[in-house]
């Protein structure tokens, strides 16, 4: 491993976090480099993945280091400090759009192979197979999850605080999940006293057992198994369309087809063939000839039928307007546009759904383009009540206040693929009647249940060791904040049962003298940080990994108005530190704004925030003063900003993410310029504080003087650096006072 | 005392539950005989009590003993054991009707004095102002109660449940109250560390000081002040009217103006000139002159002005009208007879009307007679947000189930007129606006508040014997019953911080091992409770006073369809006991319909569970085995008696309240009969058992036989022994059979 003990590594990505990175790091290795730390950059850009995979088909020039690879390996070092913006999780358009521009480039690499028939293209599928999707994180988020709101953040959240619908007492607005039938009402689960192998079996009616996936289990390893019942979905969707029929209000629904990217896919089709039953009933078998799949949303029938002549595509169309007459309103993804709920999986992502909602006073957007109460509909019920408690607070109390409420930061279990987030490759749709079964290699049953054709049945797997890294990240966060934390565990739940039993266990471990450490259900969980939270207290949630991606949203967009302020650090297992900045990935629309008009609005926020913890950690672990320094520093400079409001405009002329950097740059210098521990260290920087205020009008003009033109990136997956260093680096001004230093 | 220690005190009342009485007792008494048991009559009826204030008014066959004194006396007798049967707490019309009856009967007691004038009249006034309203149970409930849903009251409930209304998850049904300005936003509370006295002060704002009243409290005794601001309190029904209207539920208030009869009634008049802004501002001065109380509600204006020409009466009924328009839909008493929720402050009873709402979805009853989801006002906040909790509860989860769900019993401070229930002459409208204050004898303020005109400040005790008593039952119970214990107190609340000390104190007396006996907030313990309840387990409520009252009619209710099938025990402080039976009160027309049919539809279950528990304790306390024999037996019967349907129809012509008597006497005969602790007893009593068995059929036939025609009982509140003894026992073969035991 090629690394020195004083490297932060600074992942290169895509899209506008790229574009921001040109213009930002030379700004932070002027004043890394005075504490003696390198900024390295690693490319793990969807372009430099493509171009990493097919080394033998490019020329040296055209070569990309496997970034990722790198990263991955440096994960296992305790001295890894990595600083990881947003990138995208590439789907196949995205994939052979970034093909396509590379092979315009002159890079010789192959087509993806949709529908692969030689063994050639079989192997070139294998290859791309790996950088689709959300291929980057699972490689490096090797530990557990803190995410919280930075206190400068959420200072400013407190001064400027952003809009919250009302919420009435009134309200209809309701969470409906199933209660029976799916997976919470029938999980099981234990824990592996050794390690050893298991099977998950079919086993069909006449007894013919088949083997659908073999693993192997550590010691100390959990292993859940659950069935969701195909009959009761349908059964519980037709119901509760129904019932928003009769009452009066929305239906929406609310999945996870992106994460749970095997089973939720699976449950959005029910609800598509529920909520059109009779379109599918009257035309299945053609829409099967044309390849409907309703799991793709009713976008897909709409894309299918438009090969068809004219009169019946329209006789299609009019049966399924037929069917919206005995159905609710469906609430919309896109009134203008006339998107639904059920169009595209990917659109309705409960986690950014329901807060969204309940931000909005209960309220989500009709067909009319009015903001109207809904029934909001998440099948499975294990984390949907929540959001029903979270509800009723709501209608009780009335909406969350920005201005005076308190923080509910997040220590999550993540690592290893943990719970029904690794679920993917051991979740499969039931083809016929029988039973799954999970069988140890001497034949002994652990866990089985009966299943129906079209059920869904999955195993989900909890390692032992990240467990009791959760387990000492939440003591450890616990002591450093001072806040009392809540494990969110429902001892109503088979496998939430075996992790109490550890929790237990592992807190026996730590000093948690003076530490208010609880386990709570999660209705009780989130019912004691709401009560805490309107009083302006704070509350820990210690969580599993589903409840951590949906908490650091529901909980962020409360406080913040988004996510994206959050701050993402992820210990890892060795010992190395990860930082993610903004959780609010990368926008097409803000790429698109800098070539036509030269504005990049993309906030760089989350970046300021990770380099201060890197710095911190560095600070303490490398022993390294000046790190420690420059993190006191950088946070201060971040609350300045925020104060005096530099972050970006959206709009063209104003302020960019350019004149945002530089103003960080300013207030940084004059922080490290005016502390007094360094005076060495302060003396260094009192020139550049100097330049920089002085020239604080020159520089925010030449920044402006450049906008409103269209600006040549030359590429969109694989930009020009040298094109986008020009426009991302427009003032003279700044970068002569930047240079004067190094 | 005149008592032997093998004496059980029947109360004769009024109404249904003294006919009853006729009937039952010889029944009774067949039995306690054979235990050597007493059952003595005294008489508590409000024509008793209106008759013994007068002894010398009378000859000496019209006197009446005073049985109210003699059981008030009683109570301090460790060995008291007296059942309590429902009475009347006379209003003045009651009063009224009841002299004019016992005048009619040649009896020379005085008119009731509305004004009176003279010194004879006021002492008249006097005497009969102690016979007013709800004199009874201030004597008698010399202890803290026990309430709880006997077993087999509960099974009846599970196999024959009663009729629950369908929550919609939808439902805009909720409840609103007061967030700041009430008495709980205000609450000091304060315990004092030795006895001595405290002035209740007005300080004017210049300094006058008025004493409004003098205090000689205990040591260990809790003292609260609290105060209700009148203008916040309008402004709150002000929005909520708004409120409601905007969003289309119906308006409903709730509040108990019956038993908070000092500050209720003038929160009552509130909403009545709130909801009728326009009429009040516009007639104001001429309703004063007509003597309109608006805290006796609307109805008080259609009163005063029926005597207005008809022209000027229209005039203000349109008026009326003119105001409706500008508000909401209020919720009905009865909508056939256009009885509003603000037309009598009585009809709005906060610990009924919340839970009938809840029992119907949430509903209630529409000016169109159709049910509708309404806002419910409950202005202080102190134990209105539990009705919310349970709204969100039954909005999340559904409906109860009474086949399925527990109970809730309760362990309540009711001793010595305890927190609110006690402050009724420690209770003052403002006149003016500047302090109020409690002062000990040496001028030391202990508690203020600022307050204006129109404001409600009042003072509660809770003395420190009652708190360790029921400290003491609520350990007694959850050993007996095995059951959770839950103190709901609020640490929030400035008077459950002082209980809260003594609770944990207090607690250290007993033994506790082994016990789940925890404290928490009322939403917390509601909650909890609530959660358990729907799995089918039973938690011990521990509450003070007003949650008691309201506690044990909102679970019965959902429970068991009504609160008058609870058993209610008030272990006494002194040690003796006292059964009250039926909480439900008695019906006029149920005399009217013996009158008219000669059909009793009273259901005496309250009293054949009373006895019971009379028994039982008579065994454990007097060491009689055959008493004990007794209780068991006639448990069982009642079971049996439940189990068989045996209960009094409300039809003329079916199985009426003798008939049930009849069969629970058999049932007890045969249990007695069969049961082999005590062979003597059994065959003592199996000559009834047959006898009563071979002649069920000509019984129930003697029984009807006399129904469908009028039947006279020579009075109302004084009806004529002899007649009503020729009523309520008309089966000669029954007669026959108990005077042969005898």
């Amino acid at each position: 491993m090629t690394t020195t003990n004083q490297t932060i590594y600074w992942t290169l990505t895509d899209e506008a976090p790229s574009l921001a990175t040109c213009s930002l790091l030379p700004i932070v290795r002027t004043f890394t480099k005075a504490a003696g730390i390198d900024v390295k950059i690693s490319d793990i850009s969807l372009a430099g993945r493509v171009l990493s995979a097919f080394p033998e088909k490019l020329t040296e020039e055209q070569k990309a280091e496997d970034g990722l690879s790198f990263l991955g390996a440096l994960t296992q070092d305790p001295h890894a400090n990595i600083i990881k913006l947003p990138n995208i999780s590439a789907s196949i358009p995205q994939l052979k759009a970034c093909i396509a521009e590379l092979q315009a480039e002159g890079c010789d690499i192959p087509n993806y192979p949709e529908a692969p028939q030689t063994e050639e293209d079989k192997a070139i599928q294998a290859r791309y197979s790996k950088i689709l999707g959300s291929a980057v994180n699972p490689v490096l988020r090797e530990g557990n999850s803190d995410r919280r709101a930075p206190g400068a953040v959420k200072a400013y959240a407190r001064k400027f605080p952003h809009s919250m619908g009302e919420w009435s007492k009134a309200s209809r607005t309701h969470a409906d999940y199933m209660r029976d039938g799916d997976f919470f009402s029938s999980e099981q689960s234990i824990t592996m006293d050794q390690a050893g192998d298991v099977r998950l079996e079919f086993v069909d009616q006449a007894g013919n057992v088949e083997v659908k996936k073999e693993l192997s289990l550590e010691q100390g390893e959990i292993l859940d198994s659950m069935r969701m019942s195909c009959r009761a979905l349908r059964e519980f969707f037709e119901e509760t369309m129904q019932d928003a029929k009769e009452t009066g209000v929305m239906w929406s629904l609310h999945v996870k087809a992106t994460m749970m990217k095997v089973s939720h896919p699976i449950v959005f089709g029910h609800a598509v063939t529920v909520f059109y039953k009779e379109l599918f009933e009257k035309y299945g078998d053609l829409f099967e000839e044309l390849g409907v799949n309703p799991n793709n949303g009713i976008g897909s029938v709409y894309d299918k039928i438009s090969s068809l002549p004219t009169s019946k595509r329209e006789e299609i169309e009019e049966a399924i307007h037929e069917c919206l007459e005995h159905r609710p309103e469906m609430a919309m993804v896109d009134s203008v546009k006339g998107i639904t709920n059920l169009h595209v999986p990917s659109d309705v992502i409960v986690d950014a759904s329901m807060p969204a909602m309940i931000r909005n006073g209960g309220k989500m957007w009709g067909p009319d383009g009015k903001p109207k109460d809904t029934k909001a509909v998440m099948p499975e019920s294990t984390y949907a009540r929540i959001y029903q408690e979270m509800i009723n607070f709501c209608k009780t109390n009335g909406a969350f206040d920005p201005t005076t409420m308190g923080t509910v930061p997040n220590v999550g279990l993540m690592a290893k693929k943990a719970e029904e987030y690794g679920s993917h490759d051991k979740t499969f749709e039931m083809m016929a009647d029988g039973i799954m079964r999970v069988v140890t290699a001497d034949g002994t049953v652990l866990m089985q249940h009966d299943v129906e054709k079209g059920d869904i049945w999955r195993a989900c797997q909890t390692k032992d060791e990240p467990v009791r890294d959760w387990v000492k990240l939440a003591v450890t966060r616990a002591r450093q904040s001072g806040m009392p934390a809540v494990f969110w565990l429902d001892h109503k739940r088979a496998h939430d049962r075996e992790l109490i039993k550890k929790v237990n266990t592992y807190l026996q471990d730590h000093d948690t003298d003076g530490l208010d450490i609880s386990i709570k259900t999660y209705n009780q969980a989130i019912r004691f940080s709401m009560d805490r939270m309107i009083r302006g207290n704070d509350t820990i949630s210690v969580t599993g990994n589903v409840l951590r991606d949906y908490l650091t949203d529901l909980f962020p967009i409360m406080e913040l108005g988004t996510s994206a302020k959050m701050l993402s650090v992820v210990p890892m297992l060795k010992g190395g530190g990860m930082y993610e900045t903004g959780a609010g990935g990368s926008a097409p629309k803000h790429v698109q704004q800098v070539e036509e008009e030269n504005h990049l609005r993309w906030d760089s926020l989350g970046e300021f925030l990770a380099l201060a913890v890197s710095l911190e950690e560095m600070g303490i672990k490398e022993n390294n003063k000046r790190a420690s320094i420059l993190a006191k520093t950088l946070d201060a400079a971040t609350g300045k900003l925020l104060e005096n409001n530099k972050s970006p405009s959206r709009k063209t002329g104003e302020l960019d993410n350019r004149g945002s950097h530089f103003y960080l740059g300013m207030y940084w210098a004059q922080e490290v310029a005016t502390q007094t521990e360094d005076p060495e260290l302060a003396a260094h920087f009192a020139p550049l504080a100097k330049t920089l205020s002085d020239n604080e009008a020159q520089i925010v003009a030449e920044l402006s003087a450049v906008q409103g033109k269209p600006a040549e990136l030359g590429g969109y997956y694989h930009a020009n650096r040298e094109n986008v260093k020009k426009v991302m680096r427009p003032s003279e001004t700044l970068n002569a006072a930047l240079a004067a230093l190094s």
